[in-house]
C-alpha cells in the first residue's frame, strides 16, 4: 500500500543550483530524487516541495512530500535517507502524512528569515550565510518599516519584474528584526511569498536603515505596484525558508509567542 | 626604507590545502604572496607567519609579517590587501612594527580554539566549522581531563608520530571548555603546540567525556609518551588558530581575566 511520507529538511544552498531539479545542474531535488530512487530499486519517486529556493537560498525547514510503497518506520526513514544524502541536505525530521496533505498546497504559511552581518570587518566564517552590510543602520527606522509591510497588501513592488503570477495580494502576518550585536535576523511570516519578494523586501529596508528612504516609503512603494521603485534585491546567502506552517491553530499560537 | 608590516588575518581553512605555500596547491601563503607579489609591480614578497596550519583547520588570529618599501598607511594597508585577498581570507588588523619583531618567533604564546557540536541533528551550516560529535558527555570528566592537561610536560603522546622535533616539552597555561547548549567549544592557551596536539588532546577528552577513559588517564598518558595510547585525532574542521601573544603582560591580564 503506497504511504505518503513528509519531511522537514535543512540545506545549505551555497553549492546548489537551487532546490528544483534542472538537467546538469546540482540540485536539492535532484539529491533527493536520486536517494529515493536508489531506495525503489531504480524506480523514480516524484518528491513535492512548499516551493522553490534559488541558488545560494538555505533553507532550515524547508517541507516536501512524497509516495512510497515501502513499509519503514519514521525513525527508519531518517536514518537510511540521511546516510545517503550528501552532507548539505539533512532530514531533520519525518512522519507519515494522510493522502491529501500536500507539502506545497496544504501549506497556510511561511517563514522566512534574513541574516545581515553589519561589522565593518568581513566575516570569512559566515560569508555564505549572510549577507555583509558594513553600514550604520536607524534601527527605528527599520522597525518602522517593517511594521508597515504588515498585512494585506499587492506586492507587485516587491517582487521580481519577471514574475507571471497574477494576483500579487499577499498577508504577511508578521515582519520583525532580531539584533544580536552586528547580526540582524530580520523574520518574516506571511500567507505567501512572491519570486524574490523577501530579499527585496530586505534590500528596500536596508536602504531605510542608511537614511537613503524614509519609513513611510512603504506605503507608496506598495501603492505603485512597480518594481522599479523599491530597492535592491538582496543577496541569496542571507536568505533562510525557515518553517511553513501547515495548521491555523500552531501558526496563531506562534505569532502570540512573538 | 624597508619597513616590516604585521597583520592579524582570519582564514575559511576549508578550501585550503594549509597555511604553508606548495606547489599546485591553493593555499594561503600562496594566495598572500600573489596579492603582495601584485602590489609590488612583480617583485616577490615573503611572508612569515607565526606557524603553519593544516588543510581545513581555520584561523581566526593568524598572525603574518613581511618587509616592504612601499609607503602606505595601516588604513591603506587593510584596504589594498582586503581588496585583492579572496573572500576567504580577510585582513583583520595591520600595524607597521620594528625590524626585530617575528610572527614566529617573537610568539611568546598561542590560544587554538575546537569547536564540537553534540546535537543529535546534523547542522548542515557548522559542517566545516566545527566537528559533529552526537554523544552525550560527562563535562565534570571534561573539565577534569582539562585541567591534568595544564602545567608544562612532555607532550610527545598527544603529538603526531610523524613530529620530527625533538623537545615535546611544552607549558599549557589554560585548557577550558565553554559550553553553550549543543556547542562546545574547548579553548587552550600554551607557549607552543607541536603538530597535531590540540586535535589529539581533543579526540582523548571526548572519548574521556564519553566514559571510554578516566579523567586520570591523562597522567599516564603525558608520562608514557608514546602517541599509540593517545586518543584519536580529532578533525581537522573543529580547529582555529584563534590568537598569538608577543607581550607578557598582555597575556599575563588575558589569563587573569579568565
Amino acid at each position: 500500500m503506497t504511504k505518503r511520507i513528509k519531511c522537514i529538511i535543512a540545506y545549505d544552498g551555497t553549492h546548489f543550483s537551487g532546490y528544483q531539479i534542472q538537467p546538469g545542474r546540482r540540485t536539492v531535488q535532484g539529491e533527493l530524487e536520486e536517494v529515493l530512487r536508489r531506495m525503489h530499486k531504480g524506480k523514480g519517486v516524484r518528491v513535492a516541495a512548499s516551493g522553490r529556493t534559488d541558488a545560494g537560498v538555505h533553507a532550515y525547514g524547508q517541507v516536501i512530500h512524497f509516495d512510497t510503497p515501502l513499509s519503514l518506520s519514521s525513525e527508519q526513514w531518517k536514518k537510511a535517507l540521511n546516510a545517503q544524502l550528501p552532507d548539505d541536505i539533512v532530514v531533520r525530521s519525518i512522519q507519515e502524512v494522510d493522502a491529501d496533505f500536500h507539502a506545497r498546497f496544504s501549506a497556510k504559511a511561511k517563514e522566512y528569515r534574513y541574516k545581515v552581518w553589519t561589522a565593518a570587518e568581513r566575516d570569512v566564517f559566515r560569508r555564505h550565510y549572510c549577507a555583509w552590510h558594513p553600514y550604520p543602520l536607524h534601527m527605528d527606522a527599520v522597525n518602522e518599516a517593517l511594521h508597515l509591510f504588515c498585512g494585506t497588501h499587492d506586492f507587485t513592488s516587491f517582487c521580481s519584474a519577471k514574475t507571471t503570477i497574477e494576483d500579487r495580494v499577499r498577508t504577511i502576518y508578521r515582519a520583525k528584526v532580531k539584533v544580536d550585536g552586528p547580526m540582524l535576523e530580520f523574520r518574516f511570516v506571511g500567507s505567501g511569498f512572491l519570486y524574490n519578494m523577501v530579499r527585496i523586501m530586505v534590500g528596500t529596508v536596508l536602504e531605510i536603515g542608511q537614511g537613503k528612504r524614509s519609513p513611510t516609503d512603504i506605503a507608496q512603494l506598495l501603492a505603485a505596484k512597480d518594481r522599479r521603485f523599491a530597492g535592491p534585491t538582496a543577496p541569496a546567502e542571507g536568505l533562510y525558508l525557515w518553517r511553513v506552517y501547515y495548521g491555523d491553530e500552531w501558526l496563531d499560537r506562534e505569532l502570540a509567542d512573538g
